[in-house]
């Protein structure tokens, strides 16, 4: 077996060890005599798991009491419609910060639910850059103000927590949770598809501050409603149990490693090797303002796109794949999540260099 | 290792052979170099794993060409909101026939977006059968009529498809669901969440006749559109990729055993060898009316109900695990999916005999 170096903007590499531990424990886990899939989700052993895991969570993210952690389902697409019917009356606004592609997905779906307005975008510069915070337009009787703090397509990420003028923040954090420590404290609603740094995909996780539980609309599905999971901790319905407990194993790897500040540092030598790359060399190029660019999705470009698809078959053949970009970007995209080695960063750039001799 | 017969009515026994080949290529599917979980769902290889998927169960369940098949998330939980969502005006009516526990879910959720009416009722007699045929009230203007053709909790099954008079009929086969060939034709909608016959839970099958599409109501969360998720071959957005894969596995294993007609012979002796030794005695009851008994949920209780701790922990001694039947029900329930074995039943009846022969 050979494993290669896997790029995928998600669903994405995940840590060798929990991929290990998992196929280790595939047909028994613990001595239970069943796999995890297998286990009822009100059985001891699955509490057990599942319990384990929130609790990791929130010492990795020091997640204050007062915030329930929810274990969910429907991926971030599901949280688009989730986020307005349990936050905001049918006929009361909501704003959102446009700063790229996801972020349209999230104000498109919540126009269904309630008056979503846009109180600021970078689409005019082709979604490069995230919208200055002095330029945007904040209503100060929206219920929540939306942003989207890494742009998984994009490769555009906030520098920082912008203040809001007393609104409640609500974070779409799925290609950029765990990636880093995080100031939960600053948000009402922090949600997340596992796909890219939590675990497998199937699974959603939502953290928001229980002051904002109770106000679901009427026709908010039960599948949707923050509330009732809140009540059952997450089992109002039969949770992915599977996913659920591998995640609880990537916190564990997370701890292990020394936690989110030792993350950080990691992804921020990651990212630096491969933004260093690309701006030493005129072959290659990013389209993303500095200030903005993302420790998790970087895309680039080839100086003449007529060699993208040897590029792409080149890197294939050296074991470094899912490299090409969005097609709504073009280009490349190599995404480092936090289970991409440094190794496979150091790969990816070894190769670019000889890609750049042999084609410049 | 030793692995238990599991009776868990869900998240349950998976094939052992599905496991093993699962854990065999956990860090490396089919020489990719990745496991399933970290390839992008738009992947050649991923793609190919979820058509092969869709082709394998067509074929078991016979499914005509003008039905779609959805792989979505969130379990039927999420499908009783999405059938009115789906099929309903918001004043119309649907109509349901109440036989038990998750009956009455999909009809309390279905009143948050219609007009719901029962359209009969085994509420009186406790749920212990379904509701004769001929005292059923069918509203003529009804969008559909939905039924629970097994009730996992009561363990009480339909004997055969019922006719209904023209109405769509929606259908929440979750706990039946592969158990034994299916006239799919005579559906509207089909729904099943998997953790009982399709695979872990995370993943939920919905088969949709193609002229029920294009109908959803404008306040349809995208994640619970059936057309939306059908235009996009259920990749709107990303779906629960490993559970996909692991109903394929569970899809093949069903066909290397002679499809769905052997694996219905297999589960009638399975029923019948539990049922017989329940019927034997007078030691063990069954509260389900002969007719209506399932194939699937076995719900038994002991003419003392002192003995069910000493029942539940002699088992547990035995490797006899989830036998506690449900809260509202009381007993014991064993659970006897595809993917429990005759030699599990055969060792639960052994069971049984001895602890009647040591207290009765």
């Amino acid at each position: 077996m050979s494993r290669v170096y896997n790029f995928s903007a998600g669903p994405a590499a995940l840590p060798e060890a929990v991929l290990e531990r998992a196929r280790n424990e595939m047909l028994d886990y613990a001595g239970v005599g069943m796999s995890v899939m297998e286990m009822s989700h009100r059985s001891a052993a699955f509490i057990d798991i599942a319990s384990r895991a929130e609790t990791d969570l929130r010492e990795l993210l020091a997640i204050p009491d007062d915030y329930k952690v929810l274990f969910l389902q429907g991926g971030a697409t599901a949280q688009f419609a989730a986020v307005p019917l349990n936050l905001c009356a049918a006929d009361s606004a909501a704003a959102y910060v446009d700063s790229g592609y996801w972020s349209g997905k999230a104000i498109a779906e919540a126009g269904r639910f309630c008056r979503a307005t846009v109180a600021a975008s970078s689409k005019d510069s082709g979604h490069t850059s995230v919208p200055p915070r002095s330029e945007w337009s904040l209503p100060k009787d929206a219920s929540y103000l939306h942003i989207t703090p890494n742009e998984t397509i994009g490769g555009v990420a906030y520098d920082g927590i912008p203040e809001v003028d007393g609104l409640q923040l609500v974070a779409d954090y799925s290609s950029s949770i765990l990636a880093a420590p995080l100031d939960v404290s600053r948000f009402g609603v922090i949600y997340a598809g596992a796909q890219k740094n939590i675990g497998p995909a199937g699974l959603t996780l939502v953290i928001v501050r229980g002051d904002l539980l109770g106000r679901a609309r009427k026709d908010t599905p039960a599948s949707l409603d923050w509330t009732i999971a809140a009540e059952a901790d997450s089992m109002y319905n039969t949770p992915p149990t599977f996913a659920w407990y591998l995640a609880g194993l990537v916190f564990r790897w997370l701890k292990d490693l020394g936690g989110l500040e030792a993350m950080a540092e990691i992804n921020r030598r990651k990212a630096a090797t491969l933004y260093g790359a690309i701006d030493a060399s005129n072959f290659y190029a990013s389209p993303v303002a500095k200030a903005n660019r993302s420790w998790m999705n970087v895309p680039f470009t080839l100086a003449d796109p007529a060699l993208d698809k040897s590029f792409l078959d080149e890197a294939e053949t050296r074991g470094l794949t899912n490299l090409k970009g969005h097609r709504s970007v073009g280009g490349m995209r190599a995404s480092l999540y936090n289970a991409v080695s440094q190794e496979a960063v150091d790969a990816l750039v070894a190769f670019m260099h000889d890609f750049e001799r042999k084609h410049a």
